[in-house]
């Protein structure tokens, strides 16, 4: 079957993308000596996250404790929650570490000493990573204050956690305007975690970098021990934007069907709207006026179209230039390369995997929850 | 259970403000002699429907055909499908008609042909609505136009097609900015439909109109005979902000736990995200700055703290005054009242039901997929 027989909105993978992404991801570790424990929340399938291991199983990192229980099931047996975790989840924790390796992130004492009580209670230890802010200012202790030094102390000294390194994630790179600014921030994402690695005196502890834009960049890995980049397995019309790959790359998108014609409006209306599309900005501070996605033909072939709005079930585009959606009919089929791949792909069940020429060869189904 | 013991983030629904937003909008349809065909779109659940039409079952509206199906399944058999459909679908339709009355929507003379020749290829027929932009400018015909007349002559005169009525739906009613202006869109919403009647020679068919803003604010319904509101089921932050309920009608929020602490920067972090909230930015004609979401303690009384950015597993929580932070620890529970109940819902497998004291009841289980 062909993908533009699939019933609309069905969210389409193309697998020699994500086998060509993986691989190159891949070469590039191995080139820089570098441990690659990619990101699978992006997908959330053990088929890719086996093409991002390039075998069977292999170290990964999770975002959810149900991915992390969903991977192990499958016989992933080394994983990384890359979150800092409600305490309330460890005897969760305890149940999936009994099949597998499971590492946990910290970044506040109040968790460690949370950590720390329960593991006391019951008798275990848990491996542990210092989550560090390398400039993205979300989670992450600042590296620059004397909390962190002290908090990476206390974990270093305590009888129930491993101390296993410093992690961060360069999310700041999403925000870059340039190609040479990524760059910079790349160096600095592993700078960051050496230096503070010296100034608290800890040179045996590992270094944890990833983010997408930095890891596609860079010819080779920085100094470093692992990379957890997540999102080049898809890539999506954020990162082609932000020059992390080419439109090319993208292995994904939404195929929808056009619904309504509003000539008059130079408007239509197709059955790809917020649930089909999840609602991402992009990248809006390359573009204000981005629009939700890139609206190709079948043959994803950009065109001159934009989806400017969505309600649940509706996309409304609009014709760039006058009469541009003239050669639209009710039923033409379009594809929309989405913003932000991770939160396109959480809407579906199931993903449709073609080849490079469009036939459907399987369905991955990705884990969902929490 | 008590709801703060649930695993974070979960989706909360408090079963007795359901109950009592579907028996008001059941009395007031009563009352106003019309009859209601609750959208289900918001809620997506077999107990949401049967609480909204007061019995096992009764007329509904659904956004998507898995909806339709689902709903068919559980002894629903009188279902208007309120979206232009795309032709490829009728077969599907076609297997749903054998077990339910499924209603269609056209808005294009493209799409009544389709429909045409697929009745003719079956020897079926099908029962249709007219769409009418009552102003929303999303989709239908411009009730002003020569070719809506002119549709609407084409599906009286089909021999395929039943034409029910005229459908709108006033979704401009979401940008309005005061009550009066609300219940203006109220009054001209089912006056479109009325004026487009008489100039068609139509009298005979029917008139559906709804839009939650507009369907609560109003004391009786305005002459027609069906109405079709949906979201008054949950409400949301946006509904409240706008003034089609209290804050103490909205029944849904989203459980979250404190992960990360940085009063540093007046700021928590939450298991919270954009999978877990969606991403609506609410109504922001009313409030640029609106955050994400209405952000509560676990007895959903209002803090001074803003949702302020989100990434996939990530809230961002900011202060809205200096140390309005510092109460919180690591594990604190927060209820987050969506901006945008139908999307956040969209997000959960199971939603957990609770009664006023925060006692967790049930599970409702909703439809997925199209």
């Amino acid at each position: 079957m062909h993908l533009t027989e699939a019933a609309t909105p069905s969210f389409l993978v193309d697998r020699a993308r994500v086998e060509r992404n993986c691989a190159r991801m891949l070469a590039k570790a191995k080139d820089s000596k570098v441990r690659l424990r990619p990101h699978v929340k992006t997908h959330k399938t053990i088929e890719g996250a086996r093409l991002q291991v390039g075998a069977g199983k292999g170290p990964i990192t999770v975002s959810t404790l149900a991915e992390a229980e969903f991977f192990a099931e499958a016989g992933f047996d080394d994983i990384t929650w890359a979150l800092p975790l409600d305490p309330a989840k460890l005897d969760r924790i305890d149940a999936l570490g009994r099949s597998t390796r499971i590492q946990l992130l910290i970044d506040h004492a109040q968790t460690a000493a949370a950590i720390e009580e329960h593991a006391h209670a019951k008798g275990t230890r848990y491996e542990v990573w210092l989550k560090i802010d390398s400039g993205a200012r979300r989670a992450g202790v600042n590296p620059e204050s004397a909390d962190a030094i002290e908090l990476a102390k206390r974990i270093a000294a305590s009888q129930s956690l491993d101390f296993r390194g410093l992690l961060t994630h360069a999310g700041h790179s999403y925000q870059a305007r340039t190609r040479e600014e990524i760059l910079r921030i790349a160096e600095e994402e592993a700078a960051v975690l050496s230096r503070f690695r010296q100034r608290a005196g800890m040179e045996g502890i590992e270094r944890s970098i990833g983010s997408t834009p930095t890891a596609s960049l860079v010819e080779r890995f920085p100094e470093c021990e692992e990379a957890r980049p997540g999102n080049y397995v898809f890539f999506d019309a954020f990162q082609a934007t932000l020059g992390s790959c080419s439109l090319d790359d993208v292995a994904v998108s939404v195929l929808v069907s056009v619904i309504g014609l509003y000539p008059e409006q130079n408007k239509v209306i197709v059955d790809g709207g917020a649930l089909a599309m999840s609602k991402d900005g992009g990248p809006t501070h390359l573009d204000p006026d981005f629009g939700f996605g890139i609206v190709c033909d079948a043959a994803l072939g950009p065109l001159p179209l934009k989806l400017v709005s969505m309600s649940q079930e509706h996309g409304q585009i609009l014709g760039a230039g006058e009469r541009s959606v003239a050669r639209l009919s009710i039923g033409t089929k379009l594809r929309i390369i989405p913003n932000h791949s991770c939160l396109t792909a959480a809407m579906y069940d199931r993903y449709l995997v073609h080849d490079p020429g469009g036939r459907l060869l399987e369905e991955w189904r990705p884990a969902r929850g929490w």
